[in-house]
Formats: C-alpha cells, structure tokens, sequence
C-alpha cells in the first residue's frame, strides 16, 4: 500500500484566487437564463479537440453542449469525437444529433466531461443529480482527466445545500423507509433539514421516481445550507445501508465556467 | 447535531475477554460440519422469545436456526413470531416452514437477529456475502437490538478475509469494469490481492452473477488478510462511485456462538 489509500485535502487543491475572465457582454438587450446556459456550454466547447473521448452531462445546460459539439461535428470542424453519454436521456439525444457513442468499459480514460450543476461553492464542489443521473455523471466525470461544470451565475453557492433546493442520494428500493429514516437521523437535531422520497407525476398519479440503474432518490434539504465538514457528512451518507451514492461531487470539477449577465467567469482548480 | 455525526470506536466496543462457554459433548463420535453448524443455530433459538421480532439469516447455518423457530412454533413452543427475511431465498424457505413474515418498511425496529458468516475476527468483526445477500442482511441486522452469529469453529480467523476466500462487494452493473478497476487501484501493491467479478453457472454457461437488489459482486481476495485498518478500508471502498456496500460488518454483532468439536464458545461485545 503506497498512495492509493491516502486522499487528498479538498482545501490543498483549490486555487485560493481562481483567474477570472471578465469579456465584454456581446448583446445589449439582458440574456435569458437559457441564454447564460447556452453562453457557458459552446465556450467549454471550445475546450473539445478532434479525437478526443468525451462525457456528455445531463439537463438543460448540458443539452446546449450537445448540441453544439453535432454542429460542430457536421460542419466537419470536429472529426473523430466519441462520447458517453451520463444518462438515458443523454444517450437518446447524443444519437438523435448524430454524436458517435461508445460505453465507460470500451473507454475507460476520457479526456473531457462537460456538464451542468445544480450548486457551485467557492471551493469548486458541486451539488448535481436533481435530474436524478448523479451516479452515471459522477462515474463518468470522476474518469475524466478534465471535468468542466458549466453554469449560470444563479448556480454559486457560499455552501452546498445553500440554494434551499435538493442534494439527491441515490439509495437502493429494497428498504427505502428504513434508509431514509436513516438519513433523517443523521441530520437530526440541524435546523432547517429535511429529507423526502422523490416522486413523480407519471399519467396524472404521484408514484415514485425511478433513477436509471432502478433505484430510488431522497432529496435532502437545508434551510442554511451544509455548514458542516462536506468530507466527513459524504463518508457519513455513504456508510448508510442501502445509500448507493450521493449528489456532492467534492474536488471534481477541474474548472466551473459561469455565465452571468456581465460576462463570462472561469474557476480553475489547480490538479 | 449532536450525536448523530459521532462515531463509536470498535475497540472500546469489544469485551478484551469474552466470557467463554464449554459445554460437555454430547456425542462420542465427531460431528460434522452440519452437526456443528446445527448446534450452534439451535443455541441461538434459545434467545428466541414469544412476540418478537426476528431477522431471519440467509445460508447453510441459518436455515438451521430457520427449521427449529419452525418447529418450536409448530409445537406452541414459541407464538406470535414474525421474522423479516434476508434474502429472498430466505423468504421462501421461511414460508415453506409456515414461519409469518412482515418487512422492514412495517417493522423496523428489529428484536432479534440470527444469522451465519463467512468469517469471525477476535474482535467480532465478520465478512459475510458469500452467499450474495450482503446488502438485505446488514440493513436488517443493523437495524437489531441484537445481532447473533452463529457459526461452526472453521469460520474464526485472526483477521478479516484470513481464510483466503472472497470478501464480497456489491455494485451497480453501470460500469462494472470501471467500478472493478476502481477496486483493484485501491489495494493497489497489497500482496497476494486478487478482485474478480463474481460469475454463476447457468444451465451449462457461465454468466455474471446477479443479486436479490439486481446488482453485481465484486470478491476480493487477501492473501494474507486485510492488515489494515478495517473502518479506513471501508470508507475506501464505499468512496467508490459504483459501489453499493462491502461484506465486512464492523461492530455490528452483539455475540457470536462457535460451535466446535470441544462444544460452544460464546464471545460477546459490550453494549
């Protein structure tokens, strides 16, 4: 046993004064949000390369990636480009656009992951899956030499769970009540803290939401956000029976491109 | 919060001394390995009380301690049983025997748990999975007052995965080679380590073995027994994206009962 046991300290491998880009916005009249999205994912695009294997991330900003990686594909600008795609969804779309696809196990070494993010901290970490495709994105993203989050500025956070919307754990249907009162436990006692089953509408009755390795999601919420040490809440979640993974992707992300109604922002994480 | 993030040290968990049993033989001739196995599950029943609430163990052992609660509640011995299964092969044996059944979700707090392992440590540390019902068996057994293993002497070792056989890690089949490789970087330059995804004969043809949760097996292998520490390891392994949970139970047994040729031994950890 040499290294592959030791972990490295989140706080060693932020960039305490992350380089920022500031260029002029290009319209006068204010972009939409899905303006923003769009912004961020073709400038992480200019980031592919022919050649190269990518992740495809999931959800509104990721679709915009996608999109402009087949434009760029059919214009002949990019050759030679296969992606894995980090959901079903993705995977549909991918083929509808023409993206060559090929799996995780053929490929295993990706140079690039572009996806969105429902939470960014100042320290890069992540909140991602309210889409409900956390395990697929953290595999893929978390086998990627270059992980890019692209978001708009609404997504910063001073903390994780700081938006009052949902950090996702994925956990096994074999038990869930006992798992999420597990998960409740855990929180007991901090102000604010929730933790619900996710459901979904399907032809006009709630039933509960499947992910797509046919397991379920509770969605923990905090009022405050996590003010709590993220590794140590992460080994938490994890050590509950039944929890298979959770939507904190803590020291992914190798850089976050935000785009806000004042320009383009780059965070970088030295490696 | 308050307690809920804390810890309990395994160490200041385990009795130094365990009070040890040694009952008269009761047979001239050696007994078998199933002798010994059945000796050791009847023990257990003794525990056993009208009314409770009982996790019923998957395997070779378990079935013994399964046959008499049957038996005892056939002759009025015993009422007002009802036993949550580990495993779905569990499940069915337990109804052949007429034993009533409820759930987890129904149930959740648990009086009594009756179970085998694969192997016992000193300090009652046990790997378990062998038999693919990893998952089910450690939500049910930590969600009892009190766990009880039972076991024949050929299962003690002095540390985990001691006996060279396969300490069982179950995960999500999305990306199962990554998650294996994943696995085998973790143990990286550990001597004599070995992981294989766990495969099944099927009418003539080998194919990958699928669990109760519809997941895979990863089995490790030590050649010397993990002689590191085992909370470190755990959290390593459950770190993994594509993991679901391992099969080492760590401080989760309340009393292991050895049944060997020289009669029971009894070890028990302080509450």
């Amino acid at each position: 046993m040499k290294t592959a046991i030791s972990h490295q300290t989140l706080e060693s491998m932020v960039t305490p004064f992350p380089h920022l880009h500031f260029p002029t916005p290009q319209s006068p009249t204010p972009p939409s949000q899905d303006d923003l999205k769009r912004v961020a994912a073709h400038r992480a695009v200019e980031l592919v390369e022919s050649g190269m294997v990518l992740g495809l991330g999931t959800g509104s900003t990721a679709i915009h990636a996608l999109d402009r990686i087949a434009d760029l594909l059919r214009r002949g600008a990019l050759t030679d480009i296969v992606g894995i795609p980090t959901s079903k969804k993705t995977e549909a779309q991918a083929l509808a656009l023409g993206i060559p696809l090929v799996d995780l196990n053929s490929h295993p070494n990706i140079d690039l992951s572009i996806d969105g993010a429902d939470e960014v901290d100042p320290h890069l970490n992540l909140v991602k899956g309210r889409g409900g495709s956390l395990l697929r994105e953290k595999m893929i993203e978390g086998a990627s030499k270059r992980f890019v989050v692209i978001v708009d500025e609404s997504k910063l956070v001073p903390r994780l769970g700081g938006s009052g919307l949902a950090v996702p754990v994925e956990i096994i249907p074999f038990g869930w009540e006992y798992t999420l009162g597990k998960l409740k436990k855990l929180f007991d006692g901090v102000s604010g803290f929730d933790a619900k089953l996710r459901m979904v509408k399907k032809e006009g009755k709630e039933d509960i939401d499947v992910t797509d390795n046919l397991n379920y999601i509770v969605d923990l919420y905090f009022e405050k956000g996590i003010e709590l040490d993220l590794g140590l809440i992460s080994d938490h979640i994890l050590r509950i029976t039944g929890v298979v993974e959770h939507g904190m992707f803590l020291g992914m992300a190798t850089e976050v491109i935000i785009a806000g109604k004042d320009g383009i922002k780059v965070m970088k994480r030295e490696r």
